[in-house]
């Protein structure tokens, strides 16, 4: 099985959900030489306690970094934070998981959902990737080897099913998630924009799908444990290749149409 | 040749461009019973001129209404009205035209590109789809007749291959515009969800790109003329059943991948 070898991992939302599992798991596996910097809009607050606790345990492979997807200054500020603790190595793996739910239909979806959702889910990783492109390219030029792979600089933008034109209607009546899912449209055409932009870097992009997750966004009916879900993630993230640059897979491997 | 034989017809963005024509083109073929609402944001400003003229010589068929895409009220009030002069037969065909350009890349594309794009090209359609959906299920209601057609009741959203996943990433070098291209994935989403939501109803929703076309947005290098564009859409939308569907075609009749 392919594993996450990346050494500089940089995770949006990483306070709970899926983006607390992660942190988890990359510690799990986690050599002398990883270091995870585990950001959230709200380092001191309630809702990041257990990735405080985590930290205090692992205090030299996680850092708490603030980073808001909806304010463009801290986005700004991380990226100077992150940029000053990471050296030359740069960043290897950025995973742009933060994001908003938002409900509604044709007649349902308020202007305010339409905007907070395309905000966090999309402009929000637009600026992350922006600014933390000059990481990214310092860790694809320090590698030294040629081609992609998460170990030496990728992005991975987790998505979502509900983004896909083809998969997600038939799927509606029982999840109406119309700003949400408009939004994930959006996100995985950033996704396509920004791997063509990489090309020429060797940077890695791609969509992923985490599956249908026991989260606070999934809720209790989801199949899948965060565990299960994670794992698979992290499976596919660390057998990456070229060939899947600019793609979009689920947490099992398998493509989805978009 | 199928002929778009809708009584009632709404265009936004009608005072120039495809809009424009659209109009000219539907008054050639317009029998007796055809109504076009032409609706753009600044009625009696310059840019409607011509618009204005046309209408004066057929004052039967063209009624000019202000509707502004980013501006909720302004799209309340245009249903108010249009609405008022459509009687019981409701509003066969909506096609919604108007739209906004942003070009830039990762690096270049401002944070008001994004929000302004996607509130005329997303957020408006959303809004008049929904102010407009009582009128489009009364034709459906009133035609009588089963199926799908854009004669009976369709909303027909001009999108573009910009907003497709699969074909424009290899375009992308040529035409640097990643808000735009996102706006109109989201776009594709809003449609396909729709058409979700318009089957029980009857009422036809797809998605047309009109080709690469001389016109403001287009530009000089553009292959086609509005003309010819036109002639093509009003072909496609003339011959479009449940088949289309949900679907994404260009000018031409051919299907785009999303
Ligand atoms: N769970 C599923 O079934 C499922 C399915 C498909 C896709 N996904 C995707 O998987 C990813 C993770 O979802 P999840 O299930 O873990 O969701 P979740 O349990 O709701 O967690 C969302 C995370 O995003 C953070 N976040 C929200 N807005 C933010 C902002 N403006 N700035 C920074 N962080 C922000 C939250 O932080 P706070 O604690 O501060 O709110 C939280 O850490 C998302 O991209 C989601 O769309 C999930
Ligand atoms: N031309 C092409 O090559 C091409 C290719 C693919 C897709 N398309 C699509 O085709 C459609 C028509 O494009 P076009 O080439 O005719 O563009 P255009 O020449 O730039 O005309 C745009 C039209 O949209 C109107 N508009 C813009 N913002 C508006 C708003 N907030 N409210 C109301 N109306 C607004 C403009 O009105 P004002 O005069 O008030 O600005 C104008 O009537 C668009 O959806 C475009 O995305 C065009």
């Amino acid at each position: 099985m392919a594993a996450v070898k990346a050494c500089n991992i940089l995770i949006t939302g990483a306070n709970r959900g899926l983006g607390l599992e992660f942190v988890k798991q990359l510690l799990k596996d986690s050599s002398q030489k990883q270091h995870i910097f585990a950001t959230c809009r709200d380092p001191d607050g309630p809702k990041s306690e257990v990735l405080r606790e985590l930290t205090k345990k692992h205090p030299n492979v996680i850092t708490i970094i603030r980073l808001d997807a909806d304010d463009p200054c801290s986005i700004k500020e991380s990226a100077k934070k992150v940029g000053s603790l990471l050296g030359k190595c740069g960043l290897n793996l950025l995973v742009n998981n933060a994001a908003k739910m938002a409900n509604g239909n044709i007649q349902t979806s308020s202007v305010e959902d339409m905007k907070n959702t395309f905000n966090t889910n999309v402009i929000g990783p637009l600026l992350i990737i922006k600014e933390y492109l000059p990481y990214l390219q310092a860790a694809a030029k320090a590698s030294g080897i040629p081609g992609m792979s998460s170990n030496k600089a990728a992005v991975i933008n987790i998505s979502s099913l509900g983004g896909s034109m083809t998969r997600m209607p038939p799927m509606y009546i029982q999840f109406p998630e119309l700003p949400y899912c408009i939004s994930k449209a959006g996100f995985n055409m950033l996704t396509v924009l920004a791997a063509e932009e990489f090309k020429a870097d060797e940077i890695l992009c791609m969509a992923l799908h985490p599956g249908w997750v026991k989260t606070e966004m999934g809720g209790e009916k989801a199949p899948l444990e965060s565990k299960e879900s994670v794992e698979g993630m992290l499976r596919v993230i660390g057998s990456l290749t070229e060939k899947q640059h600019g793609g979009f897979l689920d947490y099992t491997g398998e493509t989805i149409p978009w």
